[in-house]
């Protein structure tokens, strides 16, 4: 057990000192009527539950009743995808970040049966796996390529840490430590090197590794990922960037492949730097952030811009209508990012962290918690053949595929810990949401309708330092303070550092005018285009909110007319905008024949709140009039 | 034998009359100086010998010989993808049509050892496939969804009818009738209706009808198409669009799915209707051509913008970047759009295919002919990771899966078989090229230096209708005739009809100015940009051509500035642009801060022939300044 923190650690606590530490779990309390917090309540309420349901439905639990012999149904075979463990891990962990934030012994029962039938799955030497034990013939760690075996090991390890950390049923950490010793023993004492295609094992082993003090956890992690990129994996048909293995850690610095998998492995390697201290990996991870995060980003926070292969473009291809942007990958990205956070203190890591998590992430699932997108779309065109589940015109209430869906879950269940941090001086507040936030020396309770409302209002009991961070785009921040001393004025993409005694009032008021972003030019696809922002959320318009006749299509936006704000939670816009008859030739001489366009004004929603009402056409990126 | 055309018939005569009956191969010669004729001595000296070398060396003949127990290597087992017996029957079908085409005996010993090792591995009910006759425990036509086996055996029959037409091997005809035989009798007697995942046979069987008079193979080819649309085919993980089985033909107007199959299916629809004049299948074909070329189709001619499953995307999702375009998809296209025009006679379908044969077809080779893109994007940027063969930086010499290169040559060697058609009235001329091209009663010899020259010098003997087709980009063509009349003034977009006597001369002139052409304003990818054409050629700007220190993506064409022509074969452009400095953020404020830019005139070259230096950066579309 890692002591540093008292209470609850969040995920990813270094042991290791590192340039900031998380506040444990039990220190942070997100207000329910805040954004994220009342994300936190749904997932709660239905989003878990709706997993357990779906675990169920889809025969994942189903695959181990039937290898200890108690099948529900008899005569079945293997059910889902090579992966379909892992939707019961995730869920699992879900779980166990639920009872460490609300101490629900809802699932207790649930905990306990599945518990017993790993147990009992479980081979003698620790191995578990229900599509490997399933087949005949199969080999453990055999197939790694394309077995996701250390992928699953690795989910299972991360519910155990999850559901230790909120004090469930003891057994999970047992077997995930019989697996994790099996892994450890197996891969050291490997003649030929071994890696799985998925990377995720290394963050799970360096958590447990975190949790328990076991060393030859963390040293099994760093021997998954100094082997990659030597081609240790056969390349097949994808490619060995798909699987990682294309360069050296080291020398990978641009962001490639498949997208859920370039992130998770950049999280594991952070996590080792943080414990080992190796800053030439710190180097090359900072190098690869400014790859992913600078040239291949999506505005709303998405990650990887082709379905093909799952996978990252070239620089500055980022369709908005072929977007991936897995949900998947938007939580790895955050979880890489918190870890870049620990390491360096630095804000840009927090400010896109807040940008996945208020856009592609909070996009991601509807309202009432219980149908979600895989990819993330900015643009559905009118006629968008939405039949597969590959690109939906709706939110689907499970996938054949369904990584993201508890992967959701157990983000949501933990996300009050990727808030705030600490470090000797006082109190880091990342995220800018109503709560309460306690470090060693202070407590900070945050009062806010952020992000609708730019002021901040934070009361202060204890002493010592208050950062907070002031995002990039609100220039014009101010602040105020009585019982304390604001260090120096407020910085756009910068912590304001205010000095705070007991009984401290400290006030900031962020500049929420609704804003226009254009892109680098070289993102051709949405060339001659704005995005619309106020505060962190990226706005969109649907076709739902278009008069009778008109479509998406025809719309533009005039850049120089007054953008109105509806006073609403969530804020909705109001945007001066033309309306151009549609062209009736796709492709036609140059300059086109002047067309009568009518003067419009149009509604604008935020980007995470879209498609729950009928499908129908939207996008992010308006033209220019 | 289809009586109908003297001599030698090129592909798809249909036996029932038609709007317009294509010319007898025999009675077509294409000068080898002009491109398309030059594009078939390439064809014949180095693409075909490049095909045989490769469906050797990667086993495809091997998978024969294995089966009949003289493997050249011992213990083998099946290589390459399930359809490579179809990578064979394409350059075997290229072959016989280059015998059509020449006469050549160059590969007679190779088709007689074909001709043995098929007539061997043949089964004695008619079945072949070495993928299932070699795979133990595999049924025939078990697996359709994705077997492959009626469209290897449409290959293995469109091979035989060309070898047939070209005086070759005649066992190939025998054994193709054989396995059509057992086609016909095994489907028409189906208990539950069955149709191949990957439409082809259809053209096929009708061809095969066409060559022996055969009825049953018409009724088979009927009942694959009758047959689709109703949920034949488990979807899978593609879905039925992929497998063009989620709507009856009559009823599937958008083009959707996997786009060659779509295409082929479309092809075999239309010689359907050729062949029992059904206008509610002629309906459904124009409904869905204008589906396809009006609203998801390159400029370039190439057909289907998603990687991901070979598929069209949604209406005007066309991006230049990661476009598809596969080669075989524009190859069925013009397959497709020749059988409209034979069904109809209409100047659109005709455009398209010289469309597609100057731009993404003829780019689909190098110069040399022995290097191929499978997909050829219209756009290729700066940083470009061409590792993986799905979207390479330059043109390979074959593929994992080789369908587009032996596909080409199948094309190439019959290309003059779709350059003009006759009627009772007389000839129509639809691919103006430099040529002899006789119908019964009058035969035309063009010069031109097409699509260079916009000068088109015909010399009529014999007397009749010379029909000439007049390009839509064509407004202000000129026409003058000796020894004939000139029935109306040319109209871009139709046909130029001259009433001819023996010896007349017909002189056109084409405006060849350079001309900006903008994309419908719903083709988001290419917003703000234009791309450049002169006649039927487009162009693009290559890296290799702009100064040192310049990429592609700092420039902006100036659309006021004039564009000047390098007198050359092929004709290059001169470009008036400016360049811009990189921007430095993903995203910023709008608007942008101003910037210097400087003047400069870059080089255009015809897309065709690009990459044929080292690999870089390409755009068909440039930005406007």
């Amino acid at each position: 057990m890692n002591e540093s923190p008292a209470g609850t650690p969040a995920p990813a606590v270094p042991r290791r000192p590192a340039r900031l530490t998380p506040l444990p779990l039990s220190a942070v309390r997100l207000d329910p009527a805040s954004l994220l917090g009342g994300r936190q309540e749904v997932n709660a309420a239905a989003t878990i539950p709706h997993c357990v349901d779906n675990i169920e439905r889809t025969g994942v639990i189903e695959n181990f009743r039937r290898l200890v012999g108690v099948p529900a149904v008899p005569d079945g075979s293997f059910q889902g995808m090579l992966f379909a463990d892992s939707d019961l891990y995730k869920t699992l962990e879900a779980i166990g970040w639920e009872m460490a934030r609300t101490g629900t012994d809802r699932w207790a029962g649930l905990l306990s049966d599945v518990a017993e039938l790993l147990e009992q799955v479980q081979t003698p030497a620790g191995y578990l796996n229900t599509r490997v034990q399933g087949t005949p013939g199969a080999e453990p760690f055999s197939q790694l390529e394309h077995s996701h075996e250390l992928y699953c090991a690795g989910h299972l390890i991360q519910a155990a840490v999850a559901i230790h950390r909120g004090g469930g049923d003891p057994r999970f950490l047992t077997i995930a430590r019989r697996f994790a010793d099996l892994i450890a023993r197996t891969f050291t004492a490997d003649a030929a090197p071994r890696i799985d295609g998925h990377p995720e094992v290394e963050t799970a082993l360096i958590e447990l590794y975190r949790e328990t003090g076991e060393e030859s956890y963390l040293r099994a992690a760093e021997l998954q990922i100094e082997r990659r990129g030597h081609g240790v994996l056969p390349p097949g048909g994808l490619g060995s960037q798909y699987y990682q293995d294309h360069l050296p850690v080291r020398a990978a610095t641009e962001a490639i492949g498949h997208s859920v998998r370039q992130l998770y492995l950049a999280a594991g390697v952070t996590d080792l730097q943080l414990e080992n201290g190796d800053e030439t990996l710190l180097h090359a991870m900072t190098q690869l952030w400014d790859s992913a995060f600078g040239t291949k980003m999506y505005i709303t926070g998405g990650h990887g811009s082709r379905h093909r292969d799952e996978a990252y473009g070239d620089p500055y291809e980022l369709p908005p209508d072929r977007a991936y942007a897995e949900t998947c990958a938007s939580i790895a990205a955050l979880q890489w990012s918190w870890r870049l956070l620990l390491a360096t203190g630095r804000a840009r890591y927090a400010e896109e962290m807040e940008r996945a998590l208020l856009n592609a992430i909070a996009a991601s699932t509807t309202a009432d918690g219980t149908a979600f997108f895989y990819s993330n779309p900015l643009q559905l065109r009118t006629g968008h053949d939405g039949s597969h589940e590959d690109a939906p015109s709706e939110r689907l209430p499970w996938y054949e595929c369904a990584c993201c869906p508890p992967n959701l879950a157990r983000l949501l269940a933990s996300v009050h810990g990727y808030a705030a941090t600490s470090d000797a001086s006082g109190l880091q507040l990342h995220l800018l949401t109503a709560g309460s936030f306690t470090a060693d020396t202070l407590t900070v309770v945050v009062e806010t309708g952020y992000p609708w409302s730019g002021e901040v209002l934070m009361s202060i009991r204890g002493r010592g330092e208050l950062a907070v961070r002031i995002p990039p785009w609100a220039a014009g921040a101010t602040a105020a303070a009585t019982g304390a001393k604001v260090l120096a004025e407020p910085t756009a993409g910068d912590y304001l550092r205010v000095s705070c005694d007991d009984g401290a009032i400290v006030r900031i008021t962020l500049p929420m005018k609704p804003r226009l972003v254009r892109a680098d030019r070289r993102v051709d696809a949405v060339r001659g285009c704005v995005a619309i922002e106020r505060g962190p959320i990226v706005y969109c318009v649907e076709q739902a909110d278009l008069p009778d006749g008109v479509t998406v299509e025809q719309l533009a936006l005039d850049p120089s007319g007054a953008i109105l704000e509806e006073v609403s939670h969530p804020v909705h816009l109001r945007l001066p905008a033309i309306i151009t008859p549609l062209d009736t030739t796709l492709y036609q001489p140059y300059p086109p024949a002047s067309t009568a366009s009518t003067p419009v004004t149009i509604t604008a929603i935020p980007y995470y709140t879209w498609a729950n009402r009928e499908p129908g056409a939207m996008r992010v990126w308006l033209p220019l009039a």
